[in-house]
């Protein structure tokens, strides 16, 4: 039996990430979105004029992360502090465990399907963001 | 004089882990389990279906640092605390190192031949699967 | 609209590396042999006893590799020579890519869902291993 | 005095990659395209549905790798060729200088502003996409 699993369009993204932009926008504080897919896989990123270039690979990755563990990285934060039962999974996946605000699960149909990933502003900011880029989806 | 050392074989790799997939069935927390042998180096691994891509890594690491200091991961994550004596080894060994519940040494005449490392679910949920799988060695 | 696409399960993995395993027992040489889904992530790994140990990591890149290109290594091999035009593939994707013999596409329907990953022999015996695992797919 | 370096805008580096996506499209074969800034910095990225997963870091490298060196990555890769000048050069920069195909400078009133690197086919599909991309700008 060959197991087949919902997974995000391009043009999905571009419509996620579209929003993204518009709520960048509004607050006036440039960010790094990215989308990636069911296999954790980049679909599309774009970095708005002046966002923070330590932000695009943090985008990239709380994308990842929100798939990894299908969870949105701020929750998974919670449990990563010292003391919490995933504290130190940030060493995990080479480094590619972002532990604060701004990556959240994209699901369809009750099934995560792909996340979206900001950076570029303060956690609240960025957890905005990407909370408007998944209500698009 | 040469040195010999015990080690787990395949053939025990495999009942570990098929220990480990009825544990994580039970529950009903799809897992990723690894186990290694006593240099340390993988031997087998599987992904249940479904089961989180954040995990496969975190599941072979576990299990490398359970054979790392002959340690379960779950103690050790209690010496990695801030303020404790090992705080900060989750740096070590290119990141490999992972301090929360879930992987555990196996163990056969009173010396670590392997271990076997969990990851899918809680902290809790892990550590039960791994308990499982060890005490099928 | 939501993208839908055909991944291996883990029943399907254990069925192909078990006849990896048969095969190279056949052979009497020891393999590492891998399985990846439809996004390049382990499902499941099984190193042969004696195996060579660098071919952990070889055999599940070479899986990788396969599926990151929808392309027999051995073929992606003969694109990477000096000269050719994938000469210099090697380097990216942090190391990842293998372009020797071994590692092959599992396809069902005419799309791509996996990739079986064999190493610990000659080319050939990596080749012939790994053609016996995507026969049983 | 302070220096200022032109460098490539979202807005420039989208309508690049529009082009890029339809010369794609045309050619029916899908492709990652990745555009970069003066800094070597990634601007945007998308992977056409169906592109090949190992094409998202070469599409980045060679944009990167095209403003790094200020050359097309085809050009350099003659000269990344066995017993020429710059054989080797691929190992450097942590692996991401692409030697082949798909990557060229985009330039602006005789300066290099950005780049951008293609991804997903022989290497004349990825070259002509990118030449359209370049076209573009």
């Amino acid at each position: 039996m060959t197991l087949s699993i919902p997974t995000i369009s391009l043009d999905d993204a571009k419509r996620v990430i579209a929003a993204a932009e518009a709520e960048s926008s509004t607050q006036g504080q440039p960010s790094n979105i990215a989308v990636v897919d069911a296999g954790g896989n980049l679909v599309a990123h774009v970095r708005i004029d002046g966002a923070w270039l330590g932000s695009i690979d943090i985008s990239i990755n709380k994308a990842f992360t929100a798939r990894a563990f299908d969870t949105a990285t701020k929750d998974l934060g919670d449990l990563a502090q010292p003391g919490e039962q995933f504290y130190g999974i940030h060493a995990s996946n080479d480094g590619r465990v972002m532990i604060f605000a701004g990556g959240i699960p994209l699901e369809r149909g009750g099934q995560v399907v792909g996340a979206v990933g900001v950076s570029g502003g303060t956690g609240d900011q960025d957890q905005a963001v990407a909370e408007a880029a998944a209500s698009a989806f």
